[in-house]
C-alpha cells in the first residue's frame, strides 16, 4: 500500500493522522489506530494551510461538496476525486415547524436526503472512496447499517471498482435492494450491526483484503472527515456564520462530532465570527448508548443490543460515543432519546410542515428536537439546525401504517359525495 | 379568480395562451383550452423578451430550475417563487453506459431523481404551484400517476397550503405513502389514471373547486412549462450547446415534446448555437399507444388500457401524443415500447454502469435507447442524453427479486469462506 506521504500532496491541507486518545502523530497512510495507544486516529491539519482558504476559493467551486476540498485531506486535485454531485443540499427555514413548537428564533432543516442515494452517507463515502485510491486500494467495502452500504455500492458503481458491503440481514427491504441493485457483491450477516463491523475488522487485518479498502475501517480517518461538509455548508449557506444551536442523530456518534469540528475550523480559518453553539445528540430508545450515558454523567458508554425502527441508528457499541459525550457537554448542550411512536410522529410533523419525507432517524431528531425544545433543554429563542440524514422511502414500513388515502372512491362525482369531499 | 395579465408582469416573458392546433391566442390566466376549438393551450412568449435573456444572466441565478425564470411564465420576482431546490440535477457522463452498447460518442445520463421528492415533477410543480398562488387559487390538486402527487403534497405542506391528490388506488406502495405522509388529501380512484383524470377535469368544473388550482388540467399550461428546464440544464450543462440525439419516457407525452420546445427556445434566443437533433420516446409495451402509432405511421393515436409495471407512464389516453409524434418525426427521431423484462435489466443495467438507481420509468428509457442503439435507428456515434424522471426506491418491488444479498452468513471468518468469499 502507497502512503500519501509518498505521493505528491497536491496541496493537501492535512499534515497527519493524529490519536484522539494520546495525541500520538503518525504519516499520512493507510492506518486508523494508534501504534501507542490503540486509539482511533484523525486527520491532523497544517493550521497555515486552512487559514490560506478564503469564501471566495469555496464559493468559486464547484456546487458539490469539493467546493471544500482546501478544508478536506483528499480531492484538491479535481481529477483524484469521486464527485457524484454530493453535498450542497437544501437548507431550508421551517417557520412552519419552528411555530409548531414555538420557536421564536428561525429553525432551519439541513435535507441531506438529497444527497444522489439520498443519505449524509454520500458525503463520507465521496472522500472516503477518493482516499482509498489515492492509496492503493483497488476494492472498496464497508460495514453498514443500511445508507453506507447503499452509497459504498453506488459510487463503486459509478467508476467501476468493485466493492463488498456487509450488512445485518435483516435490514429494511429497500435498503437490501438498492445495495444489490448496483451489482457488486453484498453480505447478509446474521447478527447486529456490531457483529458486522467486528467481521470487517477482522476481515482487514486477513491477507485477502489487503487491497480492499473499508470505508469506516482502514479509510475510516479519511471517510470521517467526509462529515464536516455538513458543518461547512450550513456555515456558508447562512451567509458564513454558524448557527447558535443543532441537533444531529447519533449512530457512532461520528457525524455529531464532526459537525462541531468543522465549526471549530471554520472559526480557526478565520472564515465565519467566532460565536458560541451547542451541540444537541439525539437517539432513539431501542438504541440510546451515549444519551444514557449523558443522562447519568458517565464518562464511559455501556454497549447495548439494539432493538427498534430507527435501524439506520442501531449501533450498539458507538465508537464516537466519548467524542460526542465530549462535544455536547463541553458546548452546553444536551441528548435525548425517543420511542418508535414519538419517532413516528416525528416523521410526520416534519413532512407536513416543511415537504421532507425522512426516514427513521430524521425522525428521531425530530422528536429530540420538540422533546428537548418542550423541557427547555434546548433554548428555542435560539437559532436551530435540524440534520436530516436520510429518507423516507428506505423505512416506508415504518409509517405505511398511519400514511394510508383519506379515501378510496370509485373516479365519479358521487363517489366523491358520497366520500364528504364535494 | 385573476388573470395574471391584471397584475403587473414582473417582467414575465410570456406574452399569451395560444391554441396548439388552431392557434388562437388568449389573455394570461386559468384557462387551460380553447374557446374556439376546444384545443390545448400552452404559453406563448415575447420572442424580444426571450432574446434578452442573456446566459450570464442564467449563470448568476440560483442553483435551481428558477435561474430560468427569464424563459418561463411565471416566478421572475424571487418572492413569487415556490422554490424547493428543484433543478440542476446531475448530468453524468455514463462512459461504461456507453462502452456496453457500443456507443463510440458520449452518453449522458439526466439524474431527475436527484430532485427534492425525486422526480422530474418537482420541475413541473414548482412553476404550477407559483403560477396557481399568482392566478389567486387557494388550494392545489393533481391527477396522478404517483411521482406527480408525491409532489404535489410535498410543496404544498412546504408553504403549508391545502392539496388534494387523486391516483389510481393500485399504485405502488411508496408512491402512496409518499402522497400521504405529508398530511394533505389523498384519494385513491378506483380506476385507471385516465379515469382519474376524467374525474379531475369534471371536479375542475365544480362550484366547490373553484379555487382549487389542478395543476395538470386548469394550471396546464404554466405547469407544462417546467419540463423545458430540463432541455435549458441539458444544455448549459454541456457548456451552451444541445447535444445530437436525446431519449425521454412518454406518458402524456408532454415532457418530450416541452425538452424540444426548449431547445428550440435556446436556439431562437440565442443562448446556444444552432444545430440538428433528433428525438427519441420510449414507452412501455404494455401501454404503447404513441409509440404503436409512430410504428404505424399513424397520426391519430387510439387510446389503449394499460397494463404492466411502468405505472408512472401509465396513461393509456395520452393527451400529447400527437404532439410528441411530430416532435419525433420531424427531427428524424424514433420512437419503440419494451417489455417488463427489458425495463428490469434496464433498471439493472444503468444501476450497475452509472450508479442511478431509476425507478421504472428510466428502466423503459435505458432499455429503448438499448433497443434503438441494436437497430441503427438511434445513430451510436452521436452524442445522446438519456432522461431518467424517478427514482428506484419508489419502485421497489418491480426489482427486489433480481436484487438479493449475494450470500446471508453467520458474522466469522468461517462464514466467509463457507460461502466463498474469501
Amino acid at each position: 500500500m502507497t502512503a500519501v506521504a509518498d505521493r505528491p500532496t497536491l496541496g493537501s491541507p492535512a499534515s497527519a493522522l493524529v490519536c484522539r486518545n494520546c495525541g500520538a502523530q503518525f504519516p499520512l497512510g493507510a492506518q486508523h489506530a494508534c501504534f501507542e495507544c490503540f486509539g482511533p486516529l484523525e486527520i491532523g491539519y497544517d493550521a497555515d494551510a486552512l487559514a490560506r482558504v478564503t469564501r471566495a476559493d469555496i464559493e468559486a467551486g464547484p456546487h458539490s461538496l469539493w467546493r471544500y476540498a482546501g478544508l478536506l485531506p483528499v480531492g484538491q486535485n479535481p481529477a483524484t476525486r469521486v464527485d457524484s454531485g454530493t453535498g450542497m443540499t437544501p437548507l431550508i427555514r421551517a417557520d412552519r415547524l419552528a411555530d409548531e413548537l414555538g420557536f421564536t428564533a428561525p429553525v432551519w432543516v439541513k435535507d441531506d436526503s438529497a444527497n444522489p442515494t439520498h443519505s449524509f452517507k454520500d458525503r463520507v463515502v465521496s472522500v472516503a472512496i477518493t482516499a482509498a485510491r489515492e492509496l492503493g486500494f483497488s476494492r472498496i467495502a464497508c460495514a453498514s447499517t443500511g445508507n453506507l452500504g447503499n452509497s459504498v455500492a453506488a459510487h463503486a458503481a459509478r467508476i467501476g471498482m468493485p466493492s463488498i458491503v456487509f450488512v445485518p440481514s435483516d435490514l429494511e427491504a429497500p435498503k437490501i435492494v438498492q445495495s444489490a441493485i448496483y451489482g457488486g457483491t453484498l453480505v447478509g450477516i446474521e447478527g447486529s450491526y456490531d457483529d458486522v463491523n467486528r467481521l470487517c475488522s477482522e476481515l482487514s487485518e486477513t491477507d485477502e483484503f489487503e487491497s480492499t479498502g473499508f470505508v469506516n475501517v482502514n479509510v475510516r480517518p479519511y471517510y470521517a472527515e467526509g462529515s464536516k461538509t455538513l458543518g461547512f455548508e450550513v456555515a456558508e449557506q447562512l451567509g458564513w456564520r454558524l448557527p447558535a444551536q443543532y441537533v444531529a442523530p447519533m449512530a457512532s456518534g461520528s457525524m455529531l462530532t464532526k459537525i462541531n469540528k468543522a465549526f471549530k475550523e471554520l472559526v480557526a480559518a478565520g472564515l465565519v465570527p467566532s460565536s458560541q453553539w451547542s451541540v444537541f445528540g439525539a437517539q432513539s430508545a431501542g438504541c440510546a448508548p451515549i444519551a444514557t450515558a449523558f443522562a447519568s454523567g458517565a464518562d464511559v458508554v455501556v454497549p447495548v443490543k439494539p432493538t427498534g425502527i430507527a435501524k439506520s441508528l442501531n449501533i450498539g457499541n458507538p465508537a464516537d460515543g466519548p467524542y460526542a459525550l465530549d462535544a455536547v457537554r463541553g458546548s452546553g448542550g444536551a441528548m435525548a432519546a425517543v420511542g418508535d411512536e414519538e419517532i413516528r410522529e416525528g416523521i410526520r410533523l416534519l413532512a407536513r410542515t416543511t415537504g421532507v419525507f425522512a426516514e427513521t432517524a430524521g425522525g428521531v431528531t425530530v422528536a429530540v428536537l420538540k422533546k428537548l425544545a418542550a423541557s427547555g433543554e434546548l433554548d428555542t429563542s435560539r437559532e436551530t439546525v435540524v440534520f436530516n440524514t436520510g429518507d423516507g422511502l428506505k423505512t416506508i414500513d415504518a409509517v405505511s401504517g398511519g400514511a394510508r388515502p383519506t379515501a378510496v372512491i370509485p373516479p365519479t362525482i358521487k363517489g366523491m359525495r358520497a366520500a364528504g369531499l364535494l
